[in-house]
Parts: C-alpha cells; sequence; structure tokens
C-alpha cells in the first residue's frame, strides 16, 4: 500500500473560505510514510464505518484524521489504562457528529474498552454497543455528552475554569496537582451556535489559558458550503474576544505542523487559544469538501474509489495494518507513566500540604464538608416574619457554600436579585484583573444564561461530586438555557438551579418576565427534578433534596414576593413531593386543595374560608415535585390525594397542564400575564382568595351529589374554575 | 431654569470600556439651551416615572435621551398620527427595559394613544393602561415586544430582511415603495446573549444596509461594571462580521454628533451599521455610571438632586416645559407629509404596475394568493405508500410556496433533510454574492435556530399577515429557539415551524438529538399550536390549520420515518385536535387507544390485535392536537374518547406528562432514548405492536369488573404501562 500524494495547497484553496484569507502558507514538513498510513487508515475507517450501516458522519473523520493524530499521539496527557486518571487533559469532541474520529483515536491508543468491534457498532441495530451517535458520557475517554452543537465549547469552558480553579487552591511549588489541558474540537456549527459565541466570550473574559479550541475549519455543513450563510472572520472575532489564534492552512495532511501549533498553543499565557485549522471534508472522496460528505456514508462506489485512491483494497473492510498499531504502541505506557509520577508526587504533596490534600481527597470522593448538615438553619432558626423564596434560598447559600470549595455559585448577571452570593466571597476572575482571582467562586457569568448553565455542566462533568454549581437567573431566563439544562439531565451531572421571580409574581416586568408554561418542560424531563416550595421551610427541603440526589440536576422556582413560613411545612417531606400541610392526616377530607410554591399561602386561606362556607372538611397539600410525589406508593399517594373520596383542586399560576393526573378541577393560568404589580395580577387572574373561594365553593356546590357526597369528575373532566372567567 | 453644564470627557473615560479604547474624541458641537432642556425633561421624567411606584429603569433613559431624541426629532421616517403607516422606519427597543425613554419619545412626537398621563400609569396598579413594563407589540409605535434579552436584535434583523425583500420585489425606478430603516437599539445585555450573536453574523452575512445597531453603550449592568464579566471588542468584533462602525465617544450629551453618526449610518450601503455611542447610565444622578441605577428608582433625594442639578424644581413632578412640546412640534406635520408624499406616488404606481401594485396591496391585506386552496393536494392526490411525514409537509411547502411571495422558507441547515425547499426557489442572499438575491425566499438561517426564529418574528411583525415565515430544523432543536417562540405566541405572530426527526424516530443519532420532554412545553404555551400529525392526510390539514390561525404560530412535530397513509385520516378533523380514525364513531367502545404521530399507525396494528385477542371493540382516536381537542365543547369530546365508558390507553413515544387528563394509562417513554436503529428502538422502549398489545390486553383484563364492563381508573390513578418493563 504506497501512500498517495497529500492534497496541493490548491486543493484547499478552493474553499471559499481559505481562498478569503490568502494565506502565506509556510513550508510544511511531509508526513512520513508511517504517518500517511496511519492517517489513511482512518479515512477508509470512516468510509466502511458509515457505508456499513449505511449512515453517520464520515466526512470530518477523513478531513481531521490529522487533528486526532496529532492529539492522541503527540499532544495530550492521559492515561488510556485509567481513563478517568484524575489530572488527565480533557478532550471535549463539540462537533459530536465526528465521533467515529474520537472512537478510533481512543482504540489506537490503546483504551481497552474500545475494541474495533465495538466500533464496528456504530449504527449497528443493539441497545448494547458503546459506538453511539454522538459521544456519550458513561463511556471511557469521554468527558462530556456532545451532540446538540454549540454547547461542547462551553462545557470546555466549565471544564478549563474548574480546572483553574483547582489548579489556584491546590497547586504549590513544584507541586502541579491540576495543571491538565482542556482540548475541544469544533467545527463550523458550534461557532454559529449562539451558546458558542457566549461561552467563547466568558472564556475570553477569565483569560483560560488552559483551554485550547481546535476549530476543524473545513467550510462545509450539512447544507453545503459555509459562506452560503456564515462569513464571519472568525480569527478575527476571537482576537477580539481576548483569544490568541494560531493559524493551520493544510490541516487534512500536514501533521507535523498541527502538532507545532497545539504545542504553541500549550505555551500561550493569559489567554485561550484558538487553533484554526483548514481541513478538506471527506478528503479523497468523490465528494471531497462538499455538503453531501458530511452527514451520509458515501456509497459502495466511493468507498471503494477513496480505497484505490489511498493505495487499499478496495474489496477488503476495517483494514488496520499492523503498523498502525505500532505507531500508536506508545500511547499506553506513556500514560501509565504520567501516573506512575503524579501518584508519587502526590504521595509527597500529601506529607507537604496534608490539609489540602485531604480536602482534595475529600472532594475527589465526591464528599461534602464534614458537618456540613449543622450549618443549616432549623426550621425554627429561619425569618419567622414573611420572606420571599428566593431569599431564603440565599439563606441556604451562605450556610453551605462559603466554606466548602465543592460550591461555585454565580449568576447571569442577577446576582443580587437571586442571593447567591455570601460573605466574603472572591470572585472568579483573572488575577490580572484586580476583581479575583482563579481559586473564587462566585462566578459572574454575565447575560449568558445557555453557556452559564452548559459552563456548569463543564464543571459538574470535571470529576463527578467535586463541584456542585448553584447558578441563577429569573426562571424566565431558563428556558434560554433549558437546552443546557436537558443535556446536564441526560448526563446525570448535578447542578442547584435557582430560579427566582416565579409565575406572575414577577409583576411589573410583565408577560415577557413570567413563567407560565415553562414549568411543564421540566417536570416532564427525565431524570431531573423541578421543586417549587411554598416558603423558607420548603427551601430547605429543595436544597436538602438536591444534595441527596447526587446523579440529577434540580432547579427551585423561586418567588420574587415574600411569602409566610407555614405552620405545616416540613423541609423533611419535600423529598415525598407532596404531603399536607392543613388539615387532619388520617381523616378523608371534603375538600384537597393541592398547590405549589407562593400559591400554597393562599390555599390555606382559601381552606380556612372554604371550610366555613361550605362546612365541611378541608386539606391543603403542597405538592413542590410532582415528580418526587409520582414516585411514592400508590398507597402514599392516595392517601394524601384522595381525590376517589375528595374533591381536588389543584392551585397554580402556571398553566393548568399536567394536574389533572391529581385534581379534578383546578385554578391556573390560561395567558401569558401582564404588566402590573403582583397583588393586581392575583386579584386580575382570579387567584384572589376570595374569588378562588367562591369559584371553588359554587363548583363545589354543584358537585354535590343526591347521596350526600361528591359526584366527581372522572378522568376527562379537569374542570377549568379560572377559565373564561376574570383576566382569561 | 438654566442648563447645566455637560459632563466632561473625564466623566465618561471613568468607565472601563471608553478607557480602553483611548478615543481620540473629536470636537463637538454643544447641544443648544433647547436641546439641553428637552434631554433635561427627559431625565427628570424618568427619575420622577420610576420614582412614582417605586420600580423600574430609569438608568438608561436618562443615560441614552440623545439616542431618543437624535431618532425620533431627526432621523426617522413615521407617521405619529398613522402609527402603521407601511414604509415607515422600524423602531425596535431590544433592551426592553429602557421603554420609558420609547414611551416619552411616542409622547412628545405626536402619538395620541401615548399621552402623560398614560405613561405615568408605568408600574401602576392597573390592567389598562399601554405604558407596560417592556414595550408590547400591540400598543401604537412598537414594532415588536421586547424584554428578554438579544431577541430584539434578532427581530430587527427580521424586519430589516422583510424589508429589503419587499424592496426588491415592489421597488421600481423612481418608485422607492419600501425602503424604510430599521433602527435597533441595544444595550450591553443583548450583546452577551447568544442569540444576539447569532442575529449580528447573519444580518453581516446578508448585508443588510438597511439595518442600524445603536448600541448604548454604558458598560453597566444589573450587577454592575460589565468589565466584571464581558471584555468583548463590540466594535471589532462586528467589523470581523462583516459590519460597518461608527464610534461615538460622547453620547450622553453630543447630540449633534449622534445625529451626524446616524446620518452616516443611513448612507452605508452594502453593510449593516452599527453605531457604538459610549454613555452614562443615569447620568446626573448620585449615582451616575453604577450599577444600582439600572434596574430601581433612584429615591426621593436623588431625584431631588437630580432635578437640582438640572435646574428643575426638586418638589415639582412630571414637568413638561412648553418648548419641549415646541421642539417636537414639526413631528407629526412631517410624518404626514411623508405619508402623502407616499400615497401620491402609490397612486402613479399603481397605474404603472398594475400587476406588483395588486400583489403588494392584497399581502398589505393579509390575504393568500387568489385559489391557493387549489393547489392543495387531495387525500387521493396524496403519495398512497408510506412516506415520512416530513417529506409530505415538503409536499405542502411545494403547493404553498413556489406561488406565493407571502411565503418565506428555510431552515437552519437541514434544508433537504425538513424538505422546505422547492422548484425553482432563488436563495435570500445580498447580490453581490452570486448565490441569489433580496427577493429570494429561500432562506438560509445557519445553524442558529434560535436567532432564525427571532427574526421569523420580525418577518411576521413586519406587517401582519404579509409574510408567513415556514422554519425548520430537527425537533430537539426547536428548543434551542423556544425563547423565540414564545415571543411568537405572546405577541399573536403566525409561523409555521416544521419540526423533524421527532421523539426517537431520529434513531442512531440517540439521546442528545430525541426530543421526549419538548412537546409538554409547547403543549403548555397559550395561543400555541402543536401539531403532530399520523400521515400525509393530517400534515395537509396540519397546513390548513396554521393557515387558518392567522394570530397563532403553529409547530408540526413530524416523522423522520416513513408512516402510511391511514384510511381513516381527514385533514378537516385535524382542527378538532382528536377524532376517531379507526372503529365505529357511533357505538362506545370497550377500549379506546389515542395515539399521535407515527404511533397512530402503530395504534392501529394495537387495536387489530387486541380486539382479536380480547374479543372487544376497540377504537383509535388520533390527536393531532391536544389544545384543539380543549377547545371543543365537552359533547364532542365525549363522544371521542369515552372514558367514563370505555378504558382509554394513549401511546405516544413522549414523556407521559400531560396524558392523565384524556386517559386512564398509556405506554410512554420514561427515559432520554437511545443510539439504534429506529425500529430498535421502538421494540427496546416497548412499543412494538406486540408488546404494547400485551401490555394493555394485561392491563384490561386486570381491569374487567364483575359486573361486566370496567373497573374505570379514577383520578390520580394514571398507569403507566411501560414504566418498569422492557428499556425503562
Amino acid at each position: 500500500m504506497a501512500p498517495v500524494a497529500a492534497p496541493t495547497h490548491e486543493d484547499i484553496v478552493a474553499h471559499g473560505e481559505s481562498l478569503k484569507q490568502k494565506p502565506n502558507v509556510p513550508a510544511k514538513a511531509a508526513p512520513t510514510e508511517d504517518e500517511i498510513l496511519v492517517l489513511n487508515t482512518i479515512r477508509c475507517l470512516a468510509a466502511d464505518l458509515c457505508q456499513q450501516y449505511k449512515g453517520g458522519h464520515p466526512g470530518t473523520v477523513m478531513g481531521a484524521a490529522s487533528i486526532g493524530v496529532a492529539l492522541w499521539r503527540y499532544l495530550m496527557r492521559y492515561n488510556p489504562s485509567n481513563p478517568d486518571w484524575f489530572p488527565r487533559d480533557r478532550f471535549v469532541l463539540s462537533a459530536g457528529h465526528a465521533c467515529l474520529l474520537q472512537y478510533m483515536m481512543l482504540h489506537f491508543s490503546g483504551y481497552k474498552a474500545w475494541t474495533l468491534d465495538e466500533i464496528k457498532n456504530y449504527h449497528a441495530p443493539t441497545m448494547s454497543g458503546i459506538a453511539a451517535g454522538h459521544p456519550e458520557i458513561e463511556f471511557p475517554g469521554v468527558e462530556v455528552t456532545t451532540g446538540p452543537l454549540g454547547q461542547g465549547i462551553a462545557n470546555a469552558v466549565g471544564l478549563a475554569m474548574a480546572g483553574k480553579q483547582l489548579g489556584a487552591m491546590y497547586n504549590k511549588p513544584d507541586f502541579p496537582v491540576v495543571d491538565g489541558k482542556v482540548w475541544c474540537f469544533t467545527g463550523d456549527g458550534c461557532l454559529q451556535e449562539g451558546v458558542g459565541q457566549e461561552a467563547i466570550s466568558m472564556a475570553g473574559h477569565f483569560g483560560l489559558d488552559n483551554l485550547i479550541l481546535i476549530y476543524d475549519n473545513n467550510a462545509i455543513t450539512v447544507d453545503g458550503r459555509i459562506d452560503n450563510c456564515f462569513t464571519d472572520d472568525t480569527s478575527a472575532k476571537l482576537k477580539a474576544t481576548g483569544w490568541e489564534v494560531i493559524e493551520v492552512y493544510d490541516g487534512s495532511n500536514d501533521l507535523s505542523g498541527i502538532v507545532k501549533a497545539l504545542e504553541q498553543a500549550k505555551q500561550v499565557k493569559g489567554k485561550p487559544v484558538m487553533v484554526n485549522i483548514r481541513t478538506i471534508i471527506g478528503i479523497y472522496s468523490s465528494k471531497a469538501g462538499s455538503g453531501p460528505v458530511h452527514g451520509a456514508a458515501l456509497g459502495d462506489d466511493d468507498v471503494a474509489y477513496v480505497k484505490s485512491q489511498l493505495g487499499f483494497n478496495p474489496h477488503e473492510k476495517f483494514v488496520v495494518p499492523p503498523k498502525v498499531y505500532d505507531y500508536f504502541e506508545e500511547c499506553k505506557p506513556r500514560g501509565e507513566r504520567y501516573e506512575a509520577e503524579w501518584n508519587e508526587m502526590m504521595a509527597r504533596y500529601a506529607k507537604a500540604y496534608p490539609k489540602e490534600n485531604a480536602e482534595l481527597q475529600r472532594r475527589l470522593a465526591g464528599k461534602l464538608r464534614e458537618g456540613w448538615e449543622s450549618s443549616i438553619p432549623s426550621k425554627d432558626q429561619l425569618p419567622q416574619s414573611a420572606i420571599p423564596t428566593r431569599k431564603a434560598s440565599g439563606i441556604m447559600v451562605q450556610a453551605l457554600v462559603a466554606e466548602d470549595p465543592t460550591f461555585v455559585a454565580g449568576s447571569a448577571d442577577l446576582i443580587e436579585s437571586t442571593f447567591v452570593g455570601w460573605k466574603g466571597m472572591t470572585e472568579f476572575q483573572k488575577p490580572e484583573s484586580g476583581l479575583g482571582d482563579y481559586s473564587g467562586r462566585q462566578i459572574r457569568y454575565g447575560i449568558r444564561e445557555f453557556a452559564m448553565v452548559a459552563v456548569g455542566n463543564g464543571f459538574a462533568a470535571y470529576q463527578r461530586g467535586m463541584f456542585i454549581p448553584i447558578m441563577s437567573t429569573f426562571f424566565m431566563f431558563w428556558l434560554y438555557a433549558a437546552p443546557a439544562v436537558r443535556m446536564s439531565a441526560l448526563q446525570k451531572l448535578r447542578f442547584i438551579g435557582v430560579a427566582t421571580h416565579d409565575a406572575i409574581g414577577i409583576g411589573e416586568d410583565g408577560p415577557t418576565h413570567q413563567p407560565i408554561a415553562l414549568a411543564s418542560f421540566y417536570r416532564a424531563l427525565p431524570d431531573f427534578n423541578l421543586i417549587r416550595p411554598a416558603d423558607a421551610e420548603e427551601v430547605v427541603g429543595a436544597y436538602l433534596v438536591a444534595l441527596e440526589a447526587e446523579n440529577t440536576p434540580s432547579l427551585f422556582a423561586l418567588s420574587r414576593q415574600a411569602v409566610p413560613l407555614l405552620s405545616g411545612t416540613d423541609r423533611t417531606k419535600v423529598a415525598k413531593g407532596g404531603y399536607v400541610v392543613l388539615g387532619d392526616e388520617n381523616a378523608t377530607p371534603d375538600i384537597t386543595l393541592l398547590a405549589t410554591g407562593a400559591e400554597v399561602a393562599r390555599a390555606v386561606q382559601v381552606a380556612e374560608k372554604l371550610q366555613e362556607k361550605l362546612k365541611a372538611t378541608v386539606r391543603v397539600v403542597s405538592m413542590p415535585s410532582l415528580k418526587h410525589f409520582d414516585a411514592q406508593p400508590a398507597s402514599y399517594r392516595r392517601s394524601v390525594i384522595p381525590s376517589n373520596k375528595s374533591l381536588v383542586v389543584a392551585i397554580e399560576a402556571y398553566a393548568s397542564f399536567g394536574w389533572a393526573k391529581y385534581a379534578h378541577g383546578g385554578c391556573h393560568m390560561h395567558s401569558f400575564g401582564h404588566s402590573a404589580p403582583q397583588d393586581t395580577l392575583y386579584e386580575h387572574f382570579g387567584f384572589g382568595i376570595d374569588n378562588m373561594t367562591q369559584k371553588i365553593g359554587d363548583w363545589a356546590e354543584s358537585r354535590r351529589s343526591s347521596s350526600g357526597g361528591w359526584d366527581l369528575p372522572g378522568v376527562g373532566e379537569y374542570e377549568e374554575l379560572l377559565l373564561g372567567t376574570v383576566g382569561h
């Protein structure tokens, strides 16, 4: 198999983007025969693997093979024998569809799990493989699950921030405990996505010199030439955002040039670095440099064409010449050496810095500070007057965060409104800024909600349990962050989300800021906790749930307005999802009111009035988490909500979607809200105490059965008590 | 009231951002006494209006008063006597919290609705005012509702694209029918948001020289100095994105400098323009140039201080000296003159270009092309073999879009997968690109889903009914776009959303691409249609619903995989939300299966097997739109889903959230999915025909009552038939 000539510079400048740059391309070292064989093996494998089940993304793998080889063979510090070796460099494939490149590199560099047979399961009709269509965090050598474009860049920024912070906390002279790099591979798509831009801006601001963004600049997306829709000068943009930029012009073949550029990137201080590498997507395919090679199998003829061009036998599949394995042979012993050296250093570190080491070990084990529970105020110690639940959340932030470096807390520009600051906090900032340093755990995410949560995922993924990011913005803007929140849940990465100013309680800011429908998404999301606490006591309970749930992110929907501390609330019962806060738990009530958040206090008032008006027993159930309630045994659920005997009414100033599962009717929002003070809004939309008492009372009267009990509505008869009345 | 001196250049460079630029500030013309009085009146009013109800955003209004005056007094072309005058310049306040500035300008320039009394209702406890906390589209002089940051920039890009397109279609030599500018006012926040960056990149690519972005660069956000979290060189970034940039350094006072810069911006050809104007937020307040002046009332003392500084009586409120009205006196007659001139031109245009004029008038009236209905294929004319519903959607795009310029159709880089192209289409591109021209209606949005929909809102808002944007991406990535979709619904702006590859049917791309929970959000969203059609016939019905619903956006969740054309589907019944597709409509069935989308065909198969297995009658109901079903009379709902007599089972490969309203139990997803071919996934997660038949059959047997009928589960007893079994 004689290696064929690499494409010429003319091939490369055929791409619009490169043309525009008119680069003065430096002379390059020709790849060795072995290197060419390695690159071509990867290309042929990519063609075969996609052709096998007629699907997948071959083009980027073929075009960017050199980048993969440069990283795993030369640049990255990792141990294939221990994928989770803590101080490793971390690699994020933001262009997740190019996963075959990563899988092959993991195979060649010696990760045991990544056999060639496993990789051949790519797109196979099996549920058991690890070669998923996009890289998934649970498999060895994958740091974060990627695929939804742009987010990988933000995850990498989070990983880099986590690394910087650990370094600032634990590194000592001659003890570089944490000094790994974060390498992020991005395509054109991630750079078009807003979240990618937010993250790039954030990384530039924080001066993250442990972050290297490798731009696989092939100027092709699914729909063809990138200049159909995107003509940014990305290098200039990143320079304007505080990044160092290094250019590589023949990225499909100039392996030594890439290695040199990446080595150079490692040396940059004080800034993140983008290495802008021009490649030819699907190189050596007849469709090289075009859209169709991006996301579809090449077809049998083209696979044969690729192989014949590269000196491979068109009739043989999945061929890996032994020389290829030889080429990567060193990766495994090298990794083991790295780990042994680090272990040796850490043994000395443990003696020299026992306190730091103990803390580090505690965090590596995913444990919170010893005795953290004692810093949590008891119900008696909470403010006994009415306070907003967002403020109660602030009490918990103070209690938990100040003393435990596990927590990093920050806001998308609403730190004071969301109470995520604490006494004596230091900001995470580059030291030169004079605003803080990298040991700081108060993070100013800027007005970048989506990147905030995707960055938080990077923190959480750095090492499970080592960081708990607390992130905040108004509940409404958790919709901006929703695609990252979904990725948190999908990856079982814990965060604590502080979502304040919920429902119509935000008041004057109006319907643009009043989340009515958003809870439905978060309640439907698997492996996710949406908790809407009724008062300060339930806020404490919400935190306890979140801290218990090691593999589940939690979001707290909190009130702007003050709510009373209710006598019936109980932090320990938040984990049940719903429980009785008013009324006899052991006697079936005539009427059961379900409510959440700020509406629970209203339900209590309504219950007292209804009791009198109807001469009936009325129970109030607080339902902070529908998901947790659903997880209880049927007997518990039935005991709390006896919907087969009691008339059940839900009260929540969100859309009613989802409540028919629990109640026979309800008081809900049926529009987007309005701009007015919150009291005015609650009255206008029908949530006034008198109005609800009237509406529920009248409806109850209409459902009295002749036999004395209720004519209970069945499935399909949910009654919207506020629809068509005031406000709607 | 003697005007006081403007702040010096030193005041301005006190801001970090300006400091860095070290500008060589050109000599400026001092404002006249009248101008100073006008600016100071606005500042005092802003202070008074926020102080009145102790809330709101005074700082930007005070700092950027000159920008408002420049625009309404000098630059913009509009008619206060007819706010909806079609060819007006359009103004978008992307920094929506600064709405008081816009309200005051609308008042001073003579908009009848905007009395001072109305403006005094800002934050008042009333439901009837128009001075909302953020500008709302339904009020005169407001083009789009803004507030959620960043989206206003994208809306402005959409308005500018709409204007460019109309100009390319209808302008003729000497007949500049549509040549208005779009002015967008942005603060620092919008520029941090990813959607703002996406939109800026898009505008640069398209070379929108009718768009002028005014950056109120006050370097302060809620949390204080912007350089706490954002240190981009925004001017350099925009230049790298194809924008022209003009700098203004004393934006709080150099009115003539602003006017000159904006005049200059109007003359730029081939590029959008950013005018980067440094201002001092809350100028003349004791808290000028700091965070607290951004989003809170100044306090009585500071209001008095502002007034005393500016020569106003601290004891008088809401003072507008007559000279201020004099200053704006010309705005109204000028606007009427503009309109008269245009009307005169249009009378001549109607004669010279009757065809173009007729089309324009038809579109101005919000009507579709005459006879459009006849281009819709009948059920017989649809492909009779199984096709994906996304492909059926493509048939509708072909039928509707090719001949009617009302439609603009495009994709976030998935045009071929989502079938939004048509024969003979022209791309919307700047003519110099050689790729298309501005008359093109195929829009390449790039991989920018959020901006796509926010831009679509700009199209839809240009003139109600004149444009119907059709926008597409995979359903999963409609989560990226969700904050813009919410704004579409809130503003009642119609679009048609093509959301393909829904549920687990996307297959090999895996859980990152499989939307399980997203439908819950869109179903809960007020004033929004989420439609999941069962087959090609229902796809036609979905389009008919969307075209009927002039004030409601619609999103179609469509399958990647082929589904058969079902004999029972009926386009006219999609508008009912749910209807019987299998079984006798007039006899109560023993079992009723509810299903949506690709699962309807499965439900039909299950029904046939169940019928045999249980010797029972089984009905299948297709439920393309829960919202439409809920809007039907109870009698209809009961007749279709007789849940008081029939055992009702929902089948949908999404999360079960929301289904308990209609069914007694169901087959749903309880996890995020998996990477494997779709057939494998349907089987694995329990949606195989045999498995569902078994599960439903067994459950039905368990619910047989001794009296012969069913022991129907009541509220609170929803049975998850696939939970805890295969796959979950």
